[in-house]
């Protein structure tokens, strides 16, 4: 037999070669890859980011779910992991997280069970709360636990997701909170991301704004109880705003505000990138930063038929990317390592079916079945969870090393 | 320590219990269900339908990538399994799969080696071919491996996916394969699922006639070089139609009629719920069958937050469930084991983003945070693929076994 195999898509016939090259056929396609350059870039970048910004970020975990990637945020000064789930947060501790924040209700005794495991095991770990009823079943489950759970509570806006809707109701949560001995608030957490008005940056910073008012009528009413206080918000598309008026609000050096952009560490080549370039135009400090964040996840696919004139059919779907905010559409065309096009602009994917997606190509283009098409998706976190595995490669498809998701 | 965890999102905090049950919160939620009852009686009723057309099944094992499954298909009478691509089909094959079709043309060098060790250890596989080109790649590869490839001749539609656009086209491809002898042609295949004319049904059945006429056509030629030859057509939406049209067409008996269900065995709540519904109103059969399919695959979840009158965050979102043909809605919603109702029409689940899903209850409804919400989804593909562990239970909701995916 001259290839081994592993059990998952990216199934890789590893031919005997000392080393693999996407381009020269090593492994099956599709396949979904990392690129080594891009990644580092972005890490670094985001990490200068926060530093400049005075702030702390901890990724959210659930856009890769990759522990790798988490390892290098980490290392590059990550202050710890957010995630979405209990699960998640098993996930980002086993991969060395010191410091979570689930960003979410933490419902359900198996749920519980985790997050107190995590918290017995040494994990500084914060939950966030948005009702009495929740805070009861915590601190019923906690107390029998005798661990006692740090909390954020968290701020929503009308409209919008979870969350309390007014500042009253938070500080009415956060007195109820004060008698549950087995809850220690710990600070306040929000997501800007759900919000869409007319001017919708004007509603972020009032939104902000409000937090931190949330934040600075806790501290007076002394409603806080635990050590390390925490104001948490930003996804990857108002990260500046969040940053600049947190700042401006200047809370107390007890109160540590932390981001939680996600997305940023892969990039993508649609919703993100468009979020990044208007970040880009009204962040100063963005701007000096310069060179911007880099799309490091693509998906290498085969011209698998050419039915008619000007329609291919690539061999990938709804299996193996995101599709829910505009289609992947290609960066390049490869036919025996060598590249033929990377000025596929009139090229355009029309169609995704579940493991078959229609490509128009431009009459320029002649492609044949078995060249190579590189992609770019939008949305990343649907990408990644299409896989168990990806593949970390430089920028000419050598291939690095394989990477674990765990979904 | 009282709970055990395993590295997979429906992570399992075993209770110490002799048994679990889903409604007393042994297991973390959200997770994906497969009801025991339904399955097995899914599996029966398409076994009966495929028995009493006088056709074969090879049930698309694309759908839910489970081997159990597929176990159980093989072992209700199943033909063989079918698959998207190569890593699907070591994957049937590792299930205990002795017939695989690979209902799609195989392109690159790391997928044919696949393909080929499967062959080389004996199972009898068929792969498709639309192109010259895609047949001269093959039979050069094959010939190195000295293996011969039997191969099925993709018939398509204009407008369509891959496939040939005609019959005259088929023939040629037919007479070059003959001049490759690593090739072997032994049959043909169609996709009638990607038919969409303002007389569908009517279209499907000429599209069906034409597939037979080529099969006649390559007879009369001696284009066939297999022992075993097979005509393979059919999704979930029209296998009575296509089972029907072979029929009429009395192709000799060396030429087998093999259909490729694949969404029957979970079934579901949306799309194929209704293209099952017409098949019922119009296949004399099918009725006669009696019970028609039943949804087998569930989502349990908490209620999260209930932030205003009206307004449930459930703890899923587009992580968990597939939402590209209608979002998963609820069927039934319980409290401390018990059902609190299962007339939830009036109530919807109006958005899903990645882990969040928004579900308007009716005012006749009292949700409390931590009642969990049952729910039936539309496409079961793309459900399944957000797992990789279903729990299989009862109709009580007791949990009988964790079933792995391989995705």
């Amino acid at each position: 037999m001259k290839y081994q195999y592993i059990q998952h898509k990216s199934a890789t016939p590893l031919a005997e070669k000392p080393a693999l090259n996407l381009l020269q056929q090593d492994i099956c396609l599709p396949a979904a890859l990392l690129k080594q350059t891009a990644i580092q870039h972005n890490l670094q970048w985001m990490q200068r980011f926060a530093q400049a910004s005075g702030v702390l970020l901890a990724p959210h975990g659930k856009t890769s779910m990759t522990p790798w990637l988490f390892q290098q945020q980490l290392a590059v000064g990550a202050w710890g992991i957010t995630v979405a789930t209990a699960y998640q947060a098993q996930v980002a501790a086993q991969a060395g997280a010191k410091r979570i924040i689930l960003a979410n209700q933490l419902v359900g005794v198996a749920n519980m069970a985790i997050i107190a495991a995590l918290l017995a095991g040494g994990t500084e770990l914060f939950v966030c709360i948005d009702h009495a009823d929740n805070a009861n079943a915590l601190a019923a489950f906690f107390a029998t636990e005798q661990i006692v759970l740090p909390v954020l509570i968290e701020l929503g806006v009308p409209g919008g997701r979870c969350g309390c809707r007014s500042n009253q109701q938070a500080v009415a949560l956060a007195k109820h909170i004060a008698g549950l001995p087995a809850l220690a608030l710990a600070g306040i957490e929000f997501y800007e991301g759900v919000i869409n008005t007319n001017d919708t940056e004007h509603s972020v910073r009032q939104f902000v704004q409000q937090a931190a008012a949330l934040c600075k009528a806790l501290l007076r009413l002394q409603l806080f109880k635990h050590t390390n206080l925490l104001i948490s918000g930003a996804g990857s598309a108002w990260y500046d705003i969040v940053a600049a008026e947190l700042s401006k609000a200047t809370l107390p050096p007890t109160m540590q505000t932390v981001l939680r952009p996600g997305c940023y560490v892969s990039h993508d080549r649609g919703i993100y990138q468009q979020a990044q370039q208007l970040i880009e135009q009204r962040s100063a400090l963005a701007c000096k930063l310069g060179a911007g964040l880099h799309n490091a996840l693509e998906l290498a696919v085969y011209v698998q038929s050419l039915p008619e004139p000007g329609l291919a059919v690539l061999g990938f779907g709804k299996r193996d990317a995101a599709f829910d905010a505009g289609l992947p559409q290609a960066i390049a065309i490869y036919r025996n390592g060598q590249m033929l096009s990377d000025k596929l602009q009139d090229c355009q994917t029309t169609k995704l079916m579940d493991q078959h997606a229609f490509w128009r190509y431009s009459p320029a283009l002649t492609p044949k079945i078995g060249d190579i098409v590189i992609l770019g998706a939008s949305h990343p976190c649907l990408t990644f969870d299409k896989w168990r595995t990806l593949w970390l490669t430089d920028n000419d498809y050598n291939l690095l090393q394989q990477v674990d998701t765990c979904f």
